[in-house]
């Protein structure tokens, strides 16, 4: 049984954790740490665990984590920075579902987040959590950055095309979000009567998801992408749909859905659709899978991926114990195998 | 292994009893019908289903349904009373979700669904099924009438006073039910544009769920219990809240949580609050579970009782599989150990 | 052409005054205060307003506000009790949405409050802004307590048989509300990830409204009504929907939908629907309006009266403009002649 | 006061048609038709629109609607093909809210309505009712053909920049909109249970608003555009927002915010907002405007633009007043100065 400690349990991404660990066969969570929930049962704050875990929050104790085989951080940007590596230092490995390691260039990291990288000598240690295109090395990991939520949904829309070389090195990918990426903060924007029965876009200018996105992107086409990030955010709890735009380079014409399908087929979380589908985020609400559709509108040289992810699973927590099926040589699906929840 | 069949699979308890089912250890759906959709891949239909099942839609037929261990009904009422005879006479077990079996007398039940009963010689056989009240009869059925989703909600909520005798024989129930209750139907009021950002009362002057509840209530009463139910649409997809008012008999002064917390200990199902709490229909999304709180306004007479279920799974479902689990001699829970997603 | 003040404009309530008076004949914003947003433009703000409003938020200035005709307060409690006295002394009345002055009883005020009461010695003058039942004093008066939200549902809903003698003197109101009610503070329990797809009631063991409707409930019956009231959070912006519950005395048999339309058949603002019909909050989306439907279940002894406003409208800013109108003499609907948005 | 008449007006046009008609300082409706219907008050089949109308529903009649001075069509496609006609002969002036009049290419009509175009004798008759690119010509026109919502939205972001000539001839145009897109009929794809909570593509390789929005967006940059439309449903009744993204040619460097400020003006009904503004649909909300903000991320040469309308008013019932008020000569905005309901 892998001890399981969670750094920051009290927001969206830790009861998710909480959540889908409860399922899992072989993981348990020991300690979980709030400052400001000390003392709190987890059940207590969050009802749907009742009669699930028995767990208090404690205040963060390095002793307590590093007793654990694994810790996830599940905190603001900022906390791993300060935490992981006494972790680290003692034996346990760290998953990090914050940004704190998701940028390889910490000056870069430091213009975005607007302060300087707090542990830029744990970089070279971080790997990029993004099992579809890292799993050998997330294997041998000691530390691992969960990717944020937009950018897996374009990674794994984008990827391919790039790979193959398809396309003009040129993206566009207007994003689409439930209000549970903002996190559960008592933000004024984040209100049930400023976001419901609305839609808008945000951080058009510049969303500190975009250099992330770009990084990889750059990784997995072997040059620099041209990147269009528009996030918008939409009246609901749950759910990802990244729309992605591309050009095919001229003289291609290659079997798009096959493309992908053979891509993807050993992925146990990526599904690609049946040629002339649009996959709904409902389709994954609660479960840890990515499920994209292609299309080439009248058959033109543009290309359009839709895809489709829960932010909080695929897009943190579930990719997070994903990531830790991996490096403890579990099943890579251990309780992830759920169904999503629909209607 | 138990074999599963499933009539009328294409609604929305019929997709939910296959996102149950596909976690049940021991149990496998191996038919299910669907006339306007037959040679239809389940998972074409509901995607969500995708990598779960490789089922397609049959036309109904009793040979296939009969080799199997149990049959489900998730049909409009009337489809069970045609069918049920001939799958039951061949030796296979049957748990109808629809109104058919719910109701003992058949004139009632004619009166209130506008049409002959269709089998009342199988009235006899059929068990009411509530667990939390008629488990050891559930154990030796070979035909289950799984409670409506209000019902279920009230009786659960009311049945504790009623039985021990604390309060004046009557009550108010006062529900808020999601617009998932309304099926899958394509009717204008069910329409997002027609129910979301609204609250309504219907069927305030009578609602079929009335003379079910009623039936049960006397029932757990042993007297006649004067009822007034009034249910509400709620813009939202799932969940029921139960609002029960009742005046306790005077010179009485139990204990009710007390009262509740015994009454509910051994139920793996059912889940009382802390005193003080407010149950949110949230907590029970897409699992097996009533959570319920008591309270007396200004230590008053009058008792108020909040209950909370997924009218998908407890009050459907979720409620069909746990009498499976007890016809069969499983784990009760068997299947059925889901945190509820929140948010 | 009357010249308007707000103190507090930047809640939901404020924004409500600025929306219906940009369409007003005649009456003209000149002020609008808030401490933490003085300087900004309220088309800022609020960007439904450009186009409408040139006006910026300025600090609190007693003597700008009483060069106003009237100064409406859309202030948190307290704000009125400290102003509204210089404010009246120079000659300028004062409508105050808050709960400064609804309450009679400074003692029992400041038991539900949690301080004490700030401004007792203005009680006399204060006159309870239903017009349905104060429209007279309402003419003459210098200082009005706007009525709540739930107070104004639950009282159109309930007098009229309280006054006309016909019920058990003992109410249950059933009350459920779009999370408007709880203001545009940042808090938790008001995100969208919070309360959307998600039914709660809260306060169910006592709720500050419950004192000001029974206060205006026992003045309609001439006598003490024993009350129940159960809010409860619907997953909506706008709206209240009340389902008030009572029991005809023996011997009753009066045409509860003939009393009710003689009722309110003067009435510009309380629409008594036909026999029958189950009134959606939606109807009222953005309107000044109540709409209430009778309902004797069964044909027994038992009242439902259902009843929906928009909270921030009849249940506050429209009540508020309504007031206004009648203590100037103008047509008591002018500026407040909408039709609802549907869908 | 002009005398309207309605075909077709049970759906959410035709009720929104009717809402803001009454409050019209010069028009009036006299005939409202409705086959299925006929009989019906229309304030019981809207209960927002008691008090504020009388009429019923009526067959319709060629000599009742030409009675009037103005008829609009809020009907499915195909109608106003069988009925316009006969209208107009007898001198009443037409506005069609439906696709009949919209393509200006009866052949490439019939192509994306799968049937023959049902009236090419009137097309040449037909102006294309966008006020900010056809005002003259509608000043004098007997049938308008009122845009589509997605056209509106998209042409009024794009237009500025095709017409200066500032971009590539290529436009990326991702659309997001509420369900009341789809009309009040009784789909199972509209329902609140498939919609809610859910954000999905659909039409991504053609959906018939493409023809329309490319022939204007041709027309206006005067030679053709290659369009890249894909439609998304949001989980919310009313509201579009469009996201354009664009090219500019190398050497541009015009300041768009001046270049869009300056081209709307003196438009009632198109607001450029201040740099660096994400609109939000709920800002629009009931209103006939459409808001518009300028991005061009990291300084690159890609332009996006967002825009945001109201679907039901400015993306159809209020354009076609817009439309009315300038044929008959009267204030442009009579009669749609509301302000947009937020929250």
């Amino acid at each position: 049984m892998i001890k399981v400690g969670i750094v920051g349990g009290t927001g969206y991404t830790g009861v998710e954790l909480l959540r889908l660990l409860a399922q899992h066969p072989d993981a348990q969570v020991e300690v979980i740490t709030s400052r400001s929930e000390a003392g709190v049962a987890v059940a207590d704050m969050y009802p749907n665990l009742r009669g699930h875990y028995d767990l208090e929050f404690t205040v963060p104790d390095t002793d307590a984590l590093a007793a654990c085989d694994v810790v996830f951080f599940a905190t603001p940007h900022g906390v791993a920075h300060s935490l992981a590596g006494d972790i680290l230092a003692r034996g346990c490995r760290v998953i990090d579902l914050s940004a704190d390691f998701r940028i390889r260039d910490p000056e870069l990291w430091a213009e975005w987040y607007g302060q300087p990288h707090g542990a830029p000598a744990l970089l070279n240690d971080a790997v990029y959590g993004l099992p579809e295109t890292q799993r050998e090395q997330i294997k041998s990991a000691r530390l691992i950055a969960v990717p944020g939520c937009y950018p897996t949904a374009v990674q794994l829309a984008a990827l391919p095309l790039l790979e193959a070389g398809l396309i003009r090195p040129e993206i566009v990918a207007d994003c689409k979000s439930g209000v549970s990426g903002a996190g559960r903060g008592a933000k004024v924007g984040s209100l049930l009567c400023e976001t419901s029965e609305s839609v808008m876009a945000y951080g058009a200018s510049g969303h500190r998801h975009l250099p992330e996105i770009s990084q990889e992107l750059n990784r997995g086409a072997g040059k620099d992408v041209a990147l269009t990030f528009v996030p918008h955010l939409m009246p609901m709890i749950r759910g990802i749909h990244a729309t992605i735009y591309a050009d095919l380079l001229e003289g291609q014409n290659v079997d798009l859905q096959t493309l992908y399908e053979n891509c993807y087929k050993d992925e146990p979380f990526v599904d690609v659709m049946p040629a002339g589908s649009h996959p709904a985020t409902r389709s994954v609400r609660g479960v840890n899978m990515c499920r994209i559709s292609l299309h080439r509108p009248q058959n033109g040289n543009k290309v359009v991926v839709l895809s489709v992810i829960d932010n909080l699973v695929k897009g943190a927590s579930g990719q997070a114990i994903q990531n830790m099926n991996i490096m403890f040589g579990l099943e890579e699906n251990a309780g992830l195998n759920q169904v999503g929840l629909m209607p």
